[in-house]
């Protein structure tokens, strides 16, 4: 028993798996767990040159004050508490909801697993919604998988992908900038992450020559098999035009790739002249060559949007022209994980089964939803208004989603002194806005752009007075900044 | 756009992740989609030689009719719908308990993400509730980890702690029969599986000598880095000595193996003189050479013992002794996919916080808890007396946990017949039960088992009507079937 005492550790950073190691996470990095710090050194009284922190790093809409829909709550209050079914304070739609539900879960209890691809009356809701929402293009619900938030579907696609060695592994084409959960997905499973740029200077959107630039670039060192895609854009902002989409689909189907499509924000669209086309409508539209041939995997949640349950993680995806024995083996695949939360699959069937015309939570629903998203379209505007008035920011419309992206001019010195301490130049500039005005943003550099350009992220989402002091105070920032390195 | 025509897929079963290939999930497996499939043909008006299907595939014990704890169902309610806090209708604790747990999240709302690790909160709670089932013995808040289900926090575990290729592979140990989460695991991930086998005459005790078998044996051809133990166990019900764990503790710390213990069982305790030990406890007490050094994760979650709340996939695992450099990169992986579900996490601090003596809840959670653990008791017991009294089946008694894994003997004949058909013996026997009786049972090959011997694994948990009935079933089957193939 000698070599007990001292022993070394089993698990090392050295003998851990290296995939893990080169997982990163910019939207809860290093700069957020600075701010955690902060927010507690304020809390012990370390004076500090403001009094609060405020988080614009991720798009939690209802940690920043967005109010949950009325319904939706009553309902899942109804589901976890059956009893409240005798009680005269619920209305009739949302009684029926819940005990629609509640008839559909094993034993009439949200505490009973449910089938592994979630619950079958919730999967038959999520088809008719898509099918409403692409003007009756058909959805079968056998192709519908409810999830743990988007996320869960995203990695779960991409394990299936994901194989091969060396110049054969599979290579996944995702947005630069991106969202870095397929960054780390990628890292994770060890694929090849083959990044294509998104064009800043026409609104973010997606060109063709980039895209095939950067396959030809990735197949002469990988297989790449997927093509994802973020419509409305995270970080970005941008909502792709149909023309973009379409021509998207047709890079895909002669290219033979996988199409992953990120539609979370799908009601998230702010800006005049911009709608949401989702990639599976548009692909029927192109008719049979397309629909029936190009394989897209598409995905939503009940994170965003008017709802911003994050929480719950509830979440779908659908896949289309998907082999029947992969799909086989997708079944099987999330099986294992016996079932996504059953709250979050309640939640998610109230999304796409919400209060009808002349059901009585109709017209608070309604108030309720316009509300919010007349709220965001304007915080949209203001955002970009005024991030345009700081000299040495430039800052794209943010058409949708929840973030804005603008581009910050970094003097050279400021850039060398961050190079110096190992760091990002924008890291750098992020953390000292956070030590110097509390205010927490994800550099740009988490989630990958141009090299020599320089960014942040900020979420839209804090309440407009608070959201003006934010902008004031960048604004303020950034001039400091500017001066102070030049 | 040629080729569009008639293309292939890019994603088929031989260009998808082999890994994906390799997972297999019993419990969810064949006979359960036949299971399903038959329920519907009964709905259809097919006529069977039986009504209804009894599922006792799986530990979901509300779809088996137990019932929630009426205290955790209405702190729920409270949390999703808090303008109920306004209402006479609860108890002051659980609106207390609501209102704590509301406080800690993000804008007062359980659709907020909460920290990657889970509310803080929740988590101190947690870390109180293991000190005092563990007599004291400390517990450091940062070391809990919520999770998603305690499935969530074993792969993540897992992920961790495997890497390397060919004789350098990762080996992790696992009790044959096992819970195939484990095997399904190890699969996805590329590691070695290394059994060892548990002790079915010693009521599937673990010998000493087998692990040490197991073990030399694997490091012939990968590097074995982990043990992992289920205790109470799951298929085989058995509830480990304090003895036998302190000789796994002092077998892990020689060998150095990371310890993983599944405790997801812990309440669930129903035999004489068994007692459920930590493996916590017991290595706090052995002392620091141990207490000090030895790594180990444990594992809980909301969906066994006396809550059965699987749907909400609530759960933590606490680690002890990991790196602290290996603990930075468990954070930074768990941030990855947000948070576990809010809701799971606020019925795991109620699970870990329940009503006390002295609140109004008290007695009737007291009430609920003790009647559906003792209804567990008494059938355990029910379930291994019938079992035993059928010529050639031999049942351990059910010690804790929620099943049953009786030794059936099989007639020579019925092997050959199985074998020709390429389905493993117990499968077909399984599958004949449930085409005859309507029954739904696991074979022991999808927990693994010794060459040549065969089990089902069998939940207690339908109603003890039906439990009966469901026994009667299985012994005039095995009887009908020993006689057919004899």
């Amino acid at each position: 028993m000698n070599g007990v005492f001292s022993r070394d550790k089993v698990l090392t950073i050295d003998t851990m798996n290296p995939t893990v190691k080169n997982v990163e996470y910019a939207v809860r990095g290093p700069i957020v767990q600075r701010a955690i710090q902060i927010e507690k050194e304020l809390r012990e009284g370390v004076k500090k040159p403001f009094t609060e922190v405020i988080k614009a790093n991720i798009g939690d809409a209802h940690a920043m004050g967005q109010q949950p829909i009325t319904f939706f709550r009553q309902v899942l209050a109804l589901c976890s508490y059956p009893e409240l079914l005798n009680e005269n304070m619920f209305p009739e739609d949302a009684k029926n909801r819940a005990r629609r539900i509640l008839q559909a879960c094993g034993g009439g209890s949200v505490g009973a697993y449910s089938a592994s691809q979630g619950i079958d009356c919730v999967r038959q809701d999520v088809a008719r919604y898509i099918e409403r929402r692409d003007g009756g293009v058909p959805c079968d619900p056998d192709n519908v998988y409810l999830t743990t938030g988007a996320s869960d579907g995203i990695v779960t696609m991409l394990k299936l992908l994901v194989c091969g060695e060396g110049a054969s592994r599979t290579g996944v084409m995702i947005s630069i900038p991106q969202y870095p959960l397929y960054s780390a997905a990628l890292a994770e499973l060890g694929a090849v992450q083959v990044n294509y740029y998104l064009n800043e200077e026409k609104c973010w959107s997606m060109d063709l020559s980039e895209l095939e630039r950067s396959l030809a670039e990735a197949r002469k060192h990988c297989n790449p098999k997927a093509l994802c895609i973020i419509n409305p854009g995270n970080p970005t902002g941008q909502v792709q035009s149909r023309q973009c989409i379409e021509d998207v689909i047709r890079f895909a189907a002669k290219e033979r790739l996988f199409l992953m499509a990120d539609e979370v924000y799908q009601d998230n669209v702010y800006a005049e002249g911009c709608q949401f086309h989702s990639f599976k409508k548009v692909l029927f539209e192109l008719g049979p060559e397309y629909s029936d041939n190009v394989e897209l995997a598409s995905f939503h949640s009940t994170s965003k949007c008017y709802m911003g349950e994050c929480g719950f993680r509830g979440g779908y995806m659908e896949v289309i022209n998907m082999d029947p024995e992969v799909q086989a083996q997708l079944s099987k695949l999330v099986s294992v994980r016996l079932c996504p939360p059953v709250p979050g699959q309640a939640l998610m069937d109230l999304v796409v089964n919400s209060p009808q015309p002349g059901e009585p939570s109709h017209t608070t629903f309604m108030k309720e939803r316009t509300a919010t998203l007349s709220l965001l379209a304007e915080k949209a505007k203001l955002t970009e208004q005024i991030l345009n008035t700081v000299p040495g920011i430039t800052c794209n419309p943010v058409q949708g989603a929840m973030y804005s992206f603008p581009n910050i001019s970094l003097p050279e010195k400021s850039i060398k002194e961050a190079k110096a301490l190992g760091q990002a130049p924008d890291m750098f500039y992020c953390m000292k806005l956070l030590e110097e005005t509390g205010i927490c943003l994800v550099p740009g550099s988490g989630f990958g752009q141009k090299d020599g350009t320089y960014h942040f992220r900020m979420t839209i989402l804090p309440p407009t007075d608070k959201l003006k002091i934010l902008l004031a105070k960048v604004k303020e920032f950034h001039q400091k900044f500017t001066q102070q390195y030049s």
